[in-house]
């Protein structure tokens, strides 16, 4: 256990979205050195009590004097919240800022991280992104792979839950459940199309090549994480009517020959990976496993038919409000120096010890 | 119209499961020339009587004498059922037997058909294998693109709906969905796990390659119908929380050169597509808009972001029970030369007159 001296102040900003719940949730289970929490939000929920781990906290409404007084900030918030406020945040003496947004992912100037991959990247930075979901949960799989084999290209296909619109997208997603059950229509405000028993193909808005912005993050944000920034990368982002947890089928051409055998040892042993791959006991990843959990799950690990001995095929499994955002943002707080509290690079051990205890 | 002489008697074995039913629709919505149906089924259900557009229909136990008095039987049992009955069938003088199981599929000496593809691989038999639901639904968008550009690869990632596993998946699939929203856990005998809010990447069993039969139907089933015997194809198939339509993200490498915006003109044009492909109209194929249509829609048709000038990745979405099922075996039946009955292969046109009026 961290000593008295070594704990931080930690703010969070967005307190009542999906993520920022997790997030408190996730700094208690993984005993996270909290000296003291701090929960900002607009000004419509500002004097809200909320019983968290910590004790009860009353909600203050968001201002940068009252942040820049916690030592890490988390932004739950919209890119352009952070594009507002980043600068006067992190100015000379401001908190070290974990940012949830898209705002500042790829800017040059700004890590973007998922610790178990490129902690380093942080280095002396008090702004760092925390990657998109899909991205950061397919990265889990890829980037074991890539130090193995060496990724030459990557075609991902994401089944993508209600949580990613946070926490009306599942709302909506169990209301208009029923309503078509009842024999009504489902209405929808938060999806473009009614979502219940249905699949959308269009997650964020189109690009002008006609991919959208959330397949065009898991290119980009790919190649930035990977350090490799000719990466072929290419992704079908669709919604899906789960409630938490996204998956992704995966297509991997190597540079090197790789067995399916090898690279479920490899993944086994990853850092962040459970390995759920027994077909013969029914076996694989799924949402109703990985949701709640920390590891992502990584299965369905085959030879490709495709790229032969140069290529596997795979499907992954992962909590969209865990891997894909908290949980990354406070294993990103982790691998962080924050003041005199240095804490190393998240290993697989810490993440299996919490496993059970996320109690989401 | 077709005059009377020209009628033929069809039957259908099977003719209490999802398929069966659809197929009673779709012989009605496309005008095949019913000279009188006869529905055949199991002991069980013999005796019930279905009100159907071609009159009220006593169910009669199954028996190959019965059925050899039909001229165009549809089997739509299972593939053992097929393989104990079909030479019996077929002798000397019995009907036209399309048979929906994979029973045959691969077998040499039984054409593989989706007429708008490969009507012609017909000739003269007198038994013809309907393909796999998902392999037909992507067979629609890939035939055109192979005429014009040749295909090098195929990757397919699959959104399957529960009437896959029949109207008991379907049911399963609600029954449990309200389980969910009231707070219970929902039960599973068709799927191998609860699929409300859940993706489930098993389908059919598993090979030792460690694909699903499922994804292997879609890999070998496509390499028949297209002539293509070393096509590079690949499939990850899952199940998904929806009840109707499967949908497909797919990835191609062509042997031209090929842009999007050709293939989309193409696309529209080619026999049982509809191209929806208009995303700043939130145009886009999803069961939502494809279940109870004859078409196959195809959309979000872009440039490879891996293959560059030489692939696209599109989206398609089809009706299971009908291009997957239903709809196919009848086109087949079109197709074929019964009696003096000889309907040319089908074209966009009839698909397009009787879209409205499935009634599913």
């Amino acid at each position: 256990m961290a000593d008295a001296k070594a704990k931080v102040t930690v703010g969070i900003a967005g307190c009542t979205g999906a993520v920022g719940l997790e997030i408190i949730k996730v700094l208690s289970n993984r005993a996270y050195p909290v000296a003291s929490l701090r929960l900002f939000a607009s000004a419509r929920s500002a004097g809200k009590k909320f019983e968290t781990p910590f004790g009860e906290i009353v909600v203050e409404e968001f201002s940068v004097e009252a942040a820049r007084e916690t030592q890490v900030l988390f932004l739950a918030v919209s890119g352009s919240f952070a594009k507002e406020h980043s600068a006067a945040l992190t100015a000379e003496g401001g908190p070290l800022v974990i940012d949830n947004s898209s705002a500042y992912r790829m800017d040059p100037a700004v890590p973007l991280v998922v610790p178990e991959i490129n902690a380093g990247a942080i280095k002396d930075a008090r702004l760092i992104a925390n990657p998109n979901c899909t991205t950061a949960i397919a990265a889990m799989a890829l980037w074991p792979l890539h130090t193995a084999y060496g990724l030459k290209k990557v075609i991902v296909s994401s089944y993508q839950a209600a949580s990613g619109a946070g926490v009306e997208g599942m709302e909506e997603l169990k209301v208009g459940c029923r309503d078509v059950l009842d024999g009504k229509e489902a209405g929808h405000k938060i999806f473009t199309h009614p979502l219940p028993f249905n699949v959308i193909p269009h997650i964020d808005s189109f690009d002008e090549n006609g991919y959208t912005k959330e397949e065009m993050k898991v290119t980009n944000e790919t190649r930035k994480i990977f350090e490799l920034p000719d990466l072929a990368v290419s992704c079908t982002a669709v919604r899906i009517p789960t409630l938490r947890a996204h998956s992704e089928a995966i297509t991997v051409e190597t540079e090197k020959p790789v067995s399916a055998d090898e690279a479920r040892s490899l993944l086994a042993a990853a850092p962040g990976v459970a390995l759920v791959d027994n077909p013969a006991e029914l076996q694989y990843p799924m949402p109703s496993t990985a949701t709640c959990k920390y590891d992502v799950e990584v299965g369905r690990v085959r030879q490709s038919l495709i790229f032969g001995d140069h290529g596997l095929d795979l499907f992954v499994c992962g909590d969209q409000l865990l891997r894909g955002a908290a949980l990354n943002a406070v294993l990103i707080a982790e691998a962080c120096k924050v003041c005199k509290h240095d804490i190393s690079t998240p290993t697989h051990a810490h993440l299996d010890t919490w496993d059970a205890d996320v109690g989401c």
